[in-house]
């Protein structure tokens, strides 16, 4: 798989008339050598060519952890004493260019990074690479598909697990400590993003905080989460109530819930990605809380738990099969609460299929 | 503290002759506004300038958390549909500029948005902030440390549950699963990075992945853990055997416990930090096992889980009150299994406070 996909950037170097690409972001890193790594502040690159063997740039201690994901090509390793720009100028020295031109990733190399790589190439100039790996990315095969369908089932699990200890006086970290620990048991090392449970007025915040505030009756209860499998992740949104619904509430939720399965009805090849945007927004600005859904009406879903598609009015692309992203429109009152409802969709031949499947109609907790 | 914090920045940018300070990392932005957020790919921001009032962009729905947050200066929010870099354009229309000098993050800022910048001021040279920014947040005030001694008791909760947990046939990911619970329910919503638990030969990888494995006799355990409190990260960890240790594996505990304790033993002010790793390296290469201690003896601790200052051997500065930083050596020995043994350490007058308490002689749990 890797092989594979260095080769198709090999490709992509040629067309371009470019030496080398030089990535380091976390995800296209997993994405071209299956290694999954957390680097922190530490150096970890990967120096891919048109035609020469690609290479690691490594700390030491991350070695063993790269051979064991399969990587078969030369690694630089170093120690944390030592500066890895001048053993990849050293590693290098016996190389010649002729096209000055190299690939980086614009959006996730730093301007320190990159006043290095022009340190060692000062007569490059630098085009961006992250248009071409995101393609690559964008379009699932099989192998990813099943894996986020087990992410997504996982991330069913954990509302399951949630919605299950609703109870008037549990505390929002309570049931959050809960969904994680039930997960976590299965064997799951990693949720995609801070979990929420949000309750009451906390949900009228797209992104509040978990706290240790006891639910009470009346309150909307929002769960917001995902795992990390195999290094795909997933992403699910629902929304209960504990105890009897108002009325406003429950036109909220209908408002929210009607705007996402209509957009899912468009879900298919050939849509245009703004128009699922769109057809979100108007069904809530029709039912009068347009003011309310302030964020786009999803985006994409992979090794990342935020990559491309984005789902806004504004992107004019058309969805593809094989395509992942989620679609989660809401409603957030202020005072009153807030509604999100998500699921992770994939586009299929025959229209898309939501890989999550937790039932949406409003569920209420009596207390 | 935030007016004083912006205030500081504010005469750093006059000595400097810079026009205005950009900052968009997560850690400067709490540093300097009091808001903790978790921007994804969307532009959080903040503008300082010498004399007018400092700015924040970030989307509309970010924007009452900060002002909960209790910033009290101008927001630009914007639209998942709006580009903010447009609006930036647009507020700053009526400024003028005579000094052709900002400053931007040069480690977090990334080479997209650094080009956004120079098309909004193409006339301008760019410094860097961090080191200016990194010297105000190397120093920690009674309050920060009041909040990573906090930090670091939950951190010492967090192992003693994982070691009561240890059972032969119990897995890392259900020890891992029960530890994050407990904190959680006690209202930890972020942990400081992926808990470790490892076992067996996994220990022997500084980073290594907890899995599903069983415990088994003869196992070293190791937990690396921390939690965030109010935006403050702790990070510990502790390695424990099930059953009887072998010869080997009391000499390998027993050289890294003398590699840390001697090492704190001359944590104390006008310390030379890199003195700090050449202590614990050539007591660990001095009983054979120099090889296997891959990686620096520690690493600055704060609203990072990794910051300024870095303890490794090239390091030439000196220890001050007040700084926080982890003091970690370990042996891994590939086959057999590795130690590792962590504190957080605070320098202060009287010499240092090891703010994680945990004890350190080898624990053996009889299975």
């Amino acid at each position: 798989m890797s092989q594979q996909r260095i080769e198709t950037i090999q490709k992509w170097l040629k067309d371009q008339n470019a030496e080398f690409a030089f990535i380091q972001s976390k995800a296209n890193l997993f994405y071209l050598t299956g290694f999954r790594c957390e680097p922190h502040e530490r150096l970890i690159s990967l120096f891919v060519f048109q035609d020469k063997e690609p290479f690691l740039v490594c700390p030491n201690m991350e070695k063993p952890l790269i051979s064991q994901a399969g990587w078969a090509y030369p690694i630089i390793g170093y120690s944390d004493h030592e500066n890895p720009w001048e053993l990849i100028n050293k590693y290098l020295s016996t190389y010649s260019f002729e096209q000055n031109i190299a690939a980086i990733e614009k959006e996730a190399l730093s301007v320190a990074r990159h006043e290095q790589l022009q340190n060692l190439f000062p007569t490059f100039t630098f085009v961006n690479c992250e248009q071409g790996i995101m393609e690559m990315r964008l379009i699932k095969n099989e192998d990813e598909i099943a894996i986020l369908r087990e992410a997504a089932k996982l991330a069913d699990f954990g509302v399951e697990v949630g919605i299950n200890a609703v109870k008037k006086g549990r505390t929002e970290m309570e049931i959050l400590a809960l969904i994680e620990y039930e997960l976590k048991k299965k064997g799951i090392a990693e949720m995609s993003f801070g979990t929420l449970v949000l309750s009451g007025e906390n949900t009228a915040n797209p992104h509040g905080h978990p706290n240790t505030k006891q639910i009470k009756e009346g309150d909307f209860v929002l769960f917001d989460l995902g795992v990390v499998v195999e290094g795909y992740c997933s992403d699910i949104t629902r929304t209960i109530i504990l105890g009897q619904p108002t009325e406003q509430q429950e036109q909220i939720y209908s408002t929210v819930l009607k705007a996402q399965e209509e957009t899912l009805h468009i879900c298919r090849e050939g849509t245009i990605l703004g128009d699922l945007d769109r057809k979100a927004r108007s069904i809530i600005s029709n039912a009068g809380y347009g003011e309310y859904f302030p964020h786009r009406i999803g985006h994409g879903l992979g090794s990342e738990v935020h990559e491309l598609p984005s789902l806004n009015e504004t992107n004019n692309d058309r969805l593809q099969v094989g395509m992942t992203f989620t679609i989660e429109p809401g409603i957030y009152l202020p005072g009153v609460g807030g509604v999100r409802i998500e699921d992770d969709v994939l586009i299929t031949k025959q229209g898309h299929e939501c890989l999550t499947k937790f039932p949406k109609e409003l569920q209420i907790i009596h207390s």
